[in-house]
């Protein structure tokens, strides 16, 4: 897949209708009242993705760059805003689940109007800050895909009915490849992002880092591995935790990832396509854990996460292809052989908790005005996850991607990747 | 209008038609995903009203007395219980808000299935318990258009944009009679239900109470006498309140009654209308007022509320009548002309808070089996309200009706009577 | 014992002497490092009960009445004010664990200062106001005294070393009489305080209430009876408990009245004289129970709670006597057998809780001023207890004497006497 | 000042007993009673400081090293534990403040008690491992004492009163050095602790890391500095904040350091000698400040806090030596003026806050067994501060020495040097 900064114009604006496209058929399978559902205060209801991601382009680039531009409603310029503090007040997050006016249709009108706005501004006298932006926009808009995927399973699964979102078919007999350690060079090595295309300001500069010599494991962590930890107390076991996530497993009672239950001694794993026992599963890589639980099954076995810059390393010579969102399966897959020396599922299926917190690279600028509060803002209390998941758009991830969540978040389709060193 | 249970079998499934019928006249100006916003944890949306008060009549008719029902969907028999433990477990409260499935469209289905079968069974040879059981729900059912009226003006309120339910005109320019004092004679004075018609258990027996001598005020407090109370102080001086009420003043930050605010000095209120000037609406009955702030506007202004007996033995020789929920305005009006030496507006416009704390009376026994748990387990820090409101139905308002809610409460259509002893 | 308001001056100087002396006696077994120990929300620290008792005097009396008092040190007039608003500001309550200086030396100081200058306006030409208040100040001294014990109980089981208050040796072998029904007649009774002594604003005015015919159990519900309703799944059927009740189990995760502990599968007691198996306390009453667990198990026996009126009625033939904070004993004791046809423990032991909301009695006035706030704001949300328990002094007790706790409370000596109607 | 670990086993002997009292020096100006208050969650009583200090000595050392030894008393193994669940359960951290008993007293008896039973052990065969962890309990002793020093002042803060722990004078008059810039070189540079003496293994491996060339600020920040900061609306401007601070901002309220306060327009500060004006203080570091409001006074100067390998770097030429505890001043004091190309203050007067989170280094090994709970398991959600305060001691800080707080962490003698690269 081409890489969307190097479209003409012509090429953006096709890129442009595919993306949004890619949005709205995530919500086909949704009623307008299935877009109302805010199940956590992590989650946010589909609805409002839809009418967040459209404002995003009409606040920063409509209303910027296209002259005479008309708004489609005035009130949304605050309504739709998340925690843009620049641009103006917001509603707070928990207010989302209230927002039944305007209702689905009008926020498809809504779309519709910025989309058509957007295509006149392509084709008229596009200025490079302008198709920046566009293409911000974008990734942003992919950003919202994956927290829609997210949302929409956890909204689903928080109804006591506990729908599926998907009616399809889903294979799960596959055997997972065994796992094997790959071998890396220490030294300095160079991370971050410095080619041409887009990337986020969090992955620049690129910059050396010194690192040890280091093995990750040819694929991530399966059920089956993590459904020994928790055989063997895992969750009983605090010398295993960090203490800040031995606190959270006490809070929340945690003995399982999110969507694991056990009746009668038996485990089974709410899925987009409703509740699979986990005997089918065996093989998948585990999904929804938080970094506290990644980290306690790494140190159970005796081993630790990688660090970003170690993954990145690794993933650097590899193509992006993968288990992502255009696979349709939104579920992680058993592991195919790897090819020799190579570690697989390295972009797609999982995100792979790192035990780097997310903080500014060296010389680390962040944009100047309200677009600056896109990443730095949040460089306080969360960890980095690499290499996308299932619910990943594939022109949306790179080696240099930094995604980052705080320690104990688990509705994410979140995994581990061990290392040692 | 006649009593439900005076009705023969014919009538009483014409009045099961028209009551149903009210509820979903209600949600007329709703679209399905307004029916979805829980905006506060006393509401429920309005799709879970209309499905629960269905629920109702499936549970505790249906499957007890019509051989061979078959059940909508055997789901629904936890789905949409609320809180009768002797019937199934039910869910969390808060979870409603997530029930985009089943659809709105399902529900009135569910409505119609269960509307058909009632029908059904009231045709064939309809037993005594039955037949109560069917009133039961009635009454059941209008207490639930109620907390419709009240839950979708919260809902619609709670959304930044504050939409109207009702676009229709409204008259606000009345001025209110004058307020004067109607005096009663204490000594043993009888209350509670005693007739043939239906009520609550709670309103029963009907028992001697020994009261003194007594005068209540021809008519509720206006929103002009409200704020002579605000502008004093009322707010802000802790010698007027209960101690328990200066912490909610404190806690919630209490400084009008619910849906009044203030911009620049003007006060405005939130109406099912939208947004009114103060000055439109000063010679209304005050509204959405805790027990606690009418209990300290009446110690503000040297009186005290009624005691429920006090209120009863007044209302007893008045017909039921006044400004309830078919009028259609859902707004308290200005008190017309009062007839001389009968107190006006007992009936309609605002529920009156008592200071009479909600308990059983003597000899009160809660009925046997699930029903029972409908007000017993309730008689527990509640205070008793009288009178009716805005939003409820004419046929379910009577002298002995004890409505009940806890002291802070403010999304009920609640106003102050004074009265003194 | 002679009531405190019928002595002379004199008489009241000795009086005043005595009180004063019975709170520092309940602390003698206290370091001053127990006197710091706030252990629960309910509770003060003991130190902080001798000064605020200290601060009464000071405040409503010395300053008032004295002529040229001087204060013993000025910060105090807020730092021990507890809630009397009117007065001045109040630290919250919570930080009176704080308070290391003023040490407890100093307070001793304080309230020898405060003592001789009492004893001064004894002496000098004391005034009916100024006696009356000194009177109050007596009762208000005996109400602290009562919170010591509980407070030091609470205290001193909150450390997980459980240290004991007493060392003195405790019978426990007694066998309580059977439980039998007295009957009384219904009708237009009279309660509340009439007399000439000393009784709360809360107990006035003297009042008819009519009562139902009704048989009240001679005996306080036992420890035995009590386990019979635990071992019965008393704290596991919602349909025993009020809703408000069942929700206090959950939250609290109550299955047994505070104190007791079970450790496979035998209970004990902690008492002030350490844990004590329950075997050994079977056939004392009950105790340290709130009104949701006595009102569940009186539900579960078929029966009920007391009115407050019907408990007053048996309780005025009845002399003011029984196992009272004189005893020294700081525990119930098994009921000796009854007079026939009399109910046995009505003073003393454990109060009793009653089914009657705390509200003022037809005509109720509170205090002006200051004083004012000493009951009435508390009218919300609590419950009446009645007839003292083994922390009540003796000389502050009588028929119509009202305590009150929201129905919550477990940290008192509360036990259960049935009633049936 | 000689290293702890350079002694021989007399020097040992004499070095225990020296830092031993160290810690009753601290509290020689408090009583029992102060020593109970446990002001806020962070906190612990001074009492339970000196019990916890000395259990690390009977539980690491002499029950493992000393053959025959009898503890002092049994529960004291599992009531002074603060977090070693490999050790034994333990109470509750915030039971902490109900510990009347064992008293001041005994604690004393018991800190006796161990010590001699260590210096018998050193004057037996000591063997390395006993050494060590003598040497380890010492400098666990001396992070308590800087906890003594901090819980303390917080103590009698939150008494109303706000008493002084010292009664000395202070000379607050002097003038700070301007800030100038000291420039570092970039490239490959080790930090981490590789000599022969004591370190903790959180300081360990040492490690190259790649720098980019910085600068530091000569001195630590100013309350005049930080002033403008205030009074340009820093706590007012989300823009200045990480997006978590911010949150800290709303929801604690802060509008200034902790400890300062503002009547009428005047600002002033709570000390350890009691309240002074903040125009005595104006030219002494600012203090009680949160990695949150460090991070957006640097955003707001333009600059950014230091990375804690370039303070290391920086750090590592300089002799060790400043405001530390032994200058008994519990405050810091105005930069004197600085060398030439020097950093000023790097030890003692603050706490320099990096924005360095608190993780591993590169091959980072916890200790085995319950040690191994010491540093490892609170990597974190913690930030890392360099250099030590005035509660520091002297025997205790190093280039090395890696501090560790939450972002949101007031009540350490915490400040604020600038960095730009």
């Amino acid at each position: 897949m081409k890489s969307i900064a190097e479209t003409t114009d012509t090429a953006l604006g096709e890129e442009f209708a595919r993306v949004r496209g890619q949005s709205e058929d995530l919500c086909r399978p949704l009623s307008p009242e299935d877009m109302m559902v805010q199940s956590c205060s992590d989650a946010s209801p589909a609805k409002w993705h839809l009418a967040h991601t459209t404002w995003f382009f009409e606040t920063f680039i409509l209303r910027e760059f296209l002259p005479g531009y008309v708004e489609f409603d005035p009130d949304y310029l605050w309504l739709f805003n998340s925690y843009y503090n620049a641009v103006s007040r917001q509603p707070e997050k928990k207010l989302r689940s209230g927002f039944s006016r305007p209702s689905a249709g009008t926020i498809f009108a809504y779309r519709k109007h910025v989309e058509d706005e957007i295509q006149r501004l392509i084709e008229s006298n596009l200025g490079d800050e302008a198709a920046r932006r566009i293409i911000l926009g974008l990734h942003h808009e992919q950003q919202h895909q994956e927290l829609l995927a997210t949302d929409i399973k956890n909204a689903l699964w928080s109804n006591p009915l506990q729908p599926c979102y998907l009616e399809d078919d889903f294979s799960r007999s596959a055997t997972a490849a065994p796992a094997t350690w790959i071998d890396y060079e220490g030294g300095l090595r160079e991370i971050g992002f410095a080619g041409d295309g887009f990337a986020f300001d969090s992955e620049m500069p690129r910059h050396p880092e010194h690192l040890r010599p280091f093995r990750l494991a040819s694929r991530p962590v399966t059920c089956a591995e993590y459904l020994e930890f928790i055989e063997d107390g895992g969750y009983r076991k605090p010398e295993l935790w960090l203490s800040a996530g031995w606190q959270s497993t006490q809070d929340e009672g945690w003995q399982a990832p999110l969507y694991w239950s056990n009746q009668d001694g038996q485990w089974s794993i709410y899925t987009v396509r409703g509740e699979v026992p986990l005997t089918d599963l065996l093989e998948t890589p585990v999904c929804h854990v938080s970094f506290f639980e990644a980290d306690a099954f790494a140190r159970w076995a005796g081993k630790s996460l990688p660090l970003e810059a170690e993954w990145e390393v690794a993933a650097q010579p590899l193509p992006v292809k993968g288990n992502l969102l255009e696979s349709g399966l939104l579920h992680p897959q058993a592991c195919p052989g790897p090819a020799p020396g190579e570690p697989a599922q390295m972009y797609g299926d999982v995100w792979e908790w790192t035990q780097s917190p997310f903080v500014g690279y060296p010389g680390f600028r962040a944009v100047a005005g309200a677009l600056g509060e896109y990443n730095g803002k949040f460089m306080s209390g969360q960890m980095v996850l690499r290499g996308g998941s299932v619910a990943t758009p594939a022109s949306h991830i790179r080696p240099s991607y930094r995604n980052f969540f705080p320690p104990a978040t688990r509705w994410q389709f979140s995994g581990i990747r061990l290392a040692e060193r």
